[in-house]
């Protein structure tokens, strides 16, 4: 099919209708309207129901299709789904997922009743289950699927075939398939066009490829795909400590884990968390902004005692008030912008944690570079327009200094923090624009009293 | 193997060597010291030279060597390494490529190069290579390979192995199958799981899904990255307007796309462009800043001209200078963080247009919630420090305000340009700040003339 990119638009209308349906209890039409869309369809019409119709047309899918709903939703839709299903429903839908999906969704519920649905579902797809559980939710364990073909070295190209269709109506696509020896230990793989390509009785050994990369399971989610993205991986194995093969991690899941990491990084930026998103709760959003929001607060009041130190000379010279903001918006957008790009540079692995001197340099020449341009042109507006050639010096003098420091701060703080394992993606944003602040404000009212002594 | 995750620590030893090899001229122990690598590993050890010396090693590697590294090295680093090269050189290499990483590399040489290397590969793939370089770099045709492969309908399993075979040693990994009819257009798809499962004399037409998902060549791939993602798609098939398939997009390409499309809104909310990871000149990325820092430059001395048209008052009541940095910090801050969760949803799909009342409302009761604590600590901590209750209530209910006036902008900005199809990254960072800014101090400095002039 040629997707319905229209859909924006249409779906104002289904939903409309639906909403209408649901108003008059018409249960069949609801089912004749969803039945035949596609998984992805269904999950965006439910993420803009209200709470409530959320549920009733959840309801109303079979198991298979509320599996792949339940995983395409929004995560705010997905908990208020969860929130108040029966234990034998939610057993039955999760029946239906790969088994790193189903641990997911296991792994967000109050345990009681993670125990309840786990009780309710086939022995062996618990016991895959409760493992993959105890994995940490942002390791390879924990996004690893159960569902993978392997065989052992001295198998044939058929007994692989044969063992591909003991496998593959279990849900996520097959690309590859592992080989391992007796111990289970991860010896080789093989891609399906390759095992295409070859005679029936063929020895895998001879065929499969020795040089296979494989991830331990306790490695860091975002580590996993920095692998994958840079070996160009569909999938890959993840192993336990002795080497034997647990899992397997497909690029889907890999594409997950990139989108989220870019998320948490770009919202910690800005001094919040992406939770924000999942939330309904304006008292919760400001809960989660508020840490940094107290934070910056402090700092505020803190330059505000610096400039009360100065009272007499901001007296002596009200002017130099006007010049505040400049001063400070100034140092909180260089310290943002050059801290930005060490960030993602530090997060894509583009910039490494060599040749730091040389970068610090540089972010100190182009510190240099804009002070001398910014504190010309805002030296000579403040000469011309408060006709004070000291005022145009201070300003100008200040703008240069505050600019270089917010440049240098810019690149030195993520790359410290990096270095003693703090995220550097904290390091940007309030955290910078504070600091900026602070020792701008500093520099121009310290300058000022300088060259007013000096000069005046 | 399992990978060397201590690298870090042994490419400074690794770099050390070699640059000493280099200093001798000792060719046949530096091709000892790269052969058996990954081309990944020798990308990361390039990266890490000074530049002449990247070229001298990379004149060492075979084409086929040469061929992955060029695509695994940074940017900079690949801009380095074809400044230099010889058409003749550059051909074998480009020859080694899939036709979507070669068409990438030939569409950045300047266009003399280009030429000349189209020149000297073979006509076939000249052509499929002057055919991608039609279309849009970042389009679904831009980012497509002409590598895939394609069944009539009427052939059976053992003529697509056939098919397979005939392509398979062309780089890039096949993981399904496309079947055409007789003019070429798109009409199904088939895994090669479910090739491995089939009859050698068994139709094609009867096994394949014929509900396969494709994409224009004209698809913007921010969108082809969404879809790929929400449908988990190892694969996507390209089709022109006629429905014919002419290429395949494969999911390590969308994954660049998507880290690729992450760095570049982060980039522009910090006000700068994730070009800047490419350039190594000083000069050149204080350029690519300036546009938002001469902005915010302007709207500075802005925010000094509405200061100074309340320079009674401020001389009046001195103490209000000291909360001029808090109240534009505190409105920045809460601006960002609005505008930056916004600007990311709308990225990941995951905030739509519908429902933006409410989204709206909740932003602003977020902003009442948050000024109201904010304007409370800060209106206090002014009343106690300087013992004056009257400062207290003009910084508290400037506070209130300002807050509240900045997390309605911080959500109104970026959907207003989503809506007027301006990308919504260019909404948050510089932009927010300042008109906060702005805006912040004028109803700051508003509040406290009325307020004076009420209770004074």
């Amino acid at each position: 099919m040629q997707l319905n990119f229209a859909m924006e638009e249409n779906l104002e209308k289904i939903i409309a209708e639906l909403n209408e349906l649901i108003e008059r209890d018409d249960i069949k039409t609801i089912v004749m309207l969803v039945e035949d869309r596609h998984p992805v369809e269904i999950s965006e019409i439910i993420d803009h129901l209200v709470e409530e119709r959320k549920r009733y047309l959840f309801q109303l899918l079979d198991a298979k299709m509320a599996a792949d709903v339940l995983q395409e939703v929004s995560d705010l839709t997905r908990d208020q789904l969860l929130e108040e299903i029966e234990a034998s429903r939610l057993a039955k839908i999760v029946d239906e997922m790969a088994s790193d999906d189903a641990a997911d969704i296991i792994g967000e519920l109050p345990s009681p009743l993670a125990e309840e649905v786990l009780g309710l579902i086939n022995d062996e797809q618990a016991q895959a289950l409760r493992q993959l559980l105890r994995y940490d939710e942002e390791s390879a364990g924990g996004i690893m699927t159960k569902v993978f073909v392997s065989v052992p070295e001295d198998a044939t190209v058929q007994e692989a075939i044969d063992q591909i269709r003991a496998t593959v109506n279990q849900a996520e696509s097959i690309y590859s398939l592992y080989v391992t020896d007796r111990r289970g230990v991860l010896v080789g793989g093989l891609s399906l066009a390759q095992l295409v390509l070859s005679k029936p009785q063929e020895k895998i050994s001879q065929i499969m490829n020795a040089d296979v990369v494989s991830v331990p399971t306790d490695m860091d989610q975002e580590q996993v795909a920095t692998l994958v993205e840079k070996y160009d991986l569909a999938s890959v194995p993840v192993v336990d400590r002795a080497g034997r093969l647990v899992g397997r991690i497909t690029v889907d899941d890999v594409v997950d884990v990139i989108v989220e990491e870019a998320s948490e990084d770009i919202s910690k930026m800005a001094g919040t968390t992406d939770e924000e998103i999942r939330q309904d709760s304006a008292l919760r959003i400001a809960g989660l902004r508020l840490p940094w929001i107290v934070i910056s607060l402090l700092g505020g009041i803190l330059s505000g005692t610096i400039i009360s130190r100065f009272r007499l000379t901001l007296g002596s010279l009200l002017a130099l008030a006007f010049f505040i903001p400049v001063i400070t918006a100034m140092g909180g957008n260089i310290g943002i912008q050059s801290s930005t790009i060490v960030v993602r540079g530090l997060a894509t692995g583009e910039i490494g944690l060599l040749h730091i001197a040389r970068r610090i340099l540089r972010e100190v020449r182009i510190g240099l570079l804009m002070g001398l341009m910014c504190g010309g042109i805002v030296g000579l507006v403040a000469f011309v327009w408060q006709g004070n050639p000291l005022l145009g010096v201070i300003v100008g003098s200040a703008m240069l200094s505050a600019i270089t420091v917010a440049a240098t701060m810019g690149v030195l703080v993520p790359l410290f923090f990096r270095k003693i394992n703090i995220d550097p993606a904290m390091a940007t944003g309030p955290f910078v624009t504070m600091t900026n602040d602070i020792v701008g404000l500093f520099i121009y009212f310290g300058l000022a009293v300088m060259l007013l002594k000096l000069l005046g």
